[in-house]
């Protein structure tokens, strides 16, 4: 019989990349990008009917907590929980983890961050559902891996191995070994993984019991393994993320469990995904015209290609003379950016005055 | 002993060069470019000393008056007058010329734009002062060339002729006959007329006495000629306004009397002097950094040279990669432009919504 399922949901990212409509207290996750719903409301949205909202747990930081508590009334009050500090994805994970065994320590965890888009709701909770029982069955780590669309060299890589057929469980998409995980791959590492056909994207969702994970930290991550050990043997959940988790070693799921893992599964996303990956990436949500223009609102142009133009207000944007522009207007804070330098964008942020951060 | 001076203002220009901050009711001599001050309220403060309120009338239009009205609570009501038909120059001035004449026909007229950033008030007045002698003296009609500071393409040129030596009037700058008019050069006849040193540039300022340039247009443009007589005759000015006024030709002080006048004479501005003619010209009044931005604002840049970036509201604005853009930033408009294609914004406000034309 499948165990109860809870989820963490990892709320706690910067989203430098949407500046100036990200700030610090409202980063990509707590944006409505293309739609009235935030992308974290949509991850909410994307469990009803999978997880009750009892069991959904969200990690978050200061600067965001009053938002994400006015977006998320269903649930309870401590089921959003803001860290003291920054401690990348293993140590959220462990507190996560922790938090969900003083409950019920015979759960299995799915971990997914707030600020992807999903449209395909019902293959997304199929997918889920499949590596839950795969997870249950094999006491293994799953992951999912979102077949790759073009040889993005910006994502961590998954080499997919060999099919495993599952003894009993729902239907839903194919379950393969996992060869090992690959760092952020070259441009031509990137081509190559693309041709090969078996490497998929690591998306940074995870599926495993409490058991399970709770054994690879204590093996792989000791130190974050006895802090989870310690709240499942019932030490107070406040104490402990007030005294001990700010100095948890700072390290990524990644380097700290997966890669070392003696052996992980992966799903196969059966859903649509995309991570949203920056202001380029907006652009094939919003209006478009014949010169490649992408924008959210009412622009007029005149020799103008190739431009996206977002606000955050009704207004009017005329571009004349100019092509690949990112242009993004908020009440106190203007973009203009070459698209193909976004990546600097992050610099800027730190140039312009704390309030606008 | 010298006439009483009257001055006509004319300040109905539309401004779209300067869209989105301008619009039809806030044209570029009602707008606030580089300090507190409109180019209006600068041109008339460059009148004080010289002509009492109470001789100084602005012509605007309906769409203006009222912004016009609140600028000038020193000049008396009667001395605010909106067109009721864009009729060009001659006509405007034909207006200005018979309601002076109802006034005082011995006067001698001033025509001045509203538009233009003139800094030495002292050395203005003294070339104002000197052109009104010699409209005296001569009788004939008298206009201001600006020295040209570079071979620009986009304005009328003077060709400047003998120095005339007038027998009694006040110290100042040299007068000189006008050989004759030249229409806007193409780029080669600009450089020449830079480079042979007696072209001088027509600002659209004008200097004559109310009998001689009435007599110029009963000569040159009979129809508007008739229209002064008439005023001048005691014909009702609200009803001749009403009535006549949108019916007069539609022509310019250029082509209608200066091309045409036998004998016209030239005073040498002794003041520096700018039309602001754009995004473009606004720069010089800005702060500037080493890579030659420009900006009215908090500019924070990357990888940016060349650029203007003008808001009407505080506002960081970043620059990310970006060369050569006019940006510019109103509270319902957002313009973003090459600043070499500058001259096509016209056609984009003709693109944009009826009320943020």
């Amino acid at each position: 019989m499948a165990k109860p399922l809870y989820v963490l949901i990892l709320a706690g990212g910067s989203g430098e990349r949407f500046w100036p409509l990200s700030r610090k207290s409202r980063p990509k996750q707590l944006l409505s990008l293309f739609s009235q719903e935030t992308l974290l409301e949509a991850t909410l949205r994307r469990l009803d009917g999978l997880v009750p909202a009892n069991q959904i747990l969200i990690l978050t930081n200061a600067d965001q907590e009053s938002s994400v508590r006015a977006l998320c009334p269903s649930l309870p009050k401590e089921n959003i929980i803001a860290e003291p500090a920054k401690r990348d994805t293993a140590a959220a994970i462990a507190l996560g983890a922790g938090w969900i065994a003083q409950r019920m320590p015979d759960a299995t965890m799915i971990v997914l961050p707030a600020d992807h888009v999903i449209k395909d709701t019902a293959s997304f909770q199929r997918t889920l559902r499949v590596a839950a029982a795969a997870a249950e069955e094999t006491g293994e780590l799953v992951t999912i891996g979102i077949k790759p669309t073009w040889a993005c060299p910006g994502f961590g890589y998954i080499e997919q191995g060999a099919p495993l057929q599952l003894a009993d469980g729902p239907a839903g998409p194919p379950v393969f070994e996992v060869v090992r995980f690959r760092e952020k791959p070259n441009a031509e590492l990137a081509e190559s993984f693309l041709a090969q056909g078996h490497f998929r994207w690591n998306a940074g969702m995870f599926i495993w019991t409490i058991r399970s994970i709770l054994s690879a930290f204590q093996r792989h991550a000791p130190e974050l393994g006895e802090f989870i050990s310690r709240l499942h043997a019932g030490e107070d959940f406040a104490a402990a993320l007030r005294n001990h988790f700010p100095q948890l070693p700072k390290i990524s799921i990644d380097y700290a469990i997966m890669e070392k893992a003696t052996r992980v599964l992966v799903v196969e996303a059966a859903f649509d995904w995309d991570d949203v990956g920056g202001w380029a990436a907006v652009a094939k949500y919003l209006k478009c015209d014949d010169a490649g223009n992408h924008g959210n609102c009412d622009v007029k142009m005149i020799d103008a290609t190739n431009n996206i133009v977002f606000t955050s207000e009704p207004r009017t944007v005329a571009l004349l003379g100019v092509s690949d522009l990112i242009v993004v207007q908020t009440p106190d804070a203007i973009l203009v950016c070459n698209r193909h330098e976004a990546e600097k964008i992050k610099q800027l942020v730190a140039m312009v005055p704390p309030e606008l951060q």
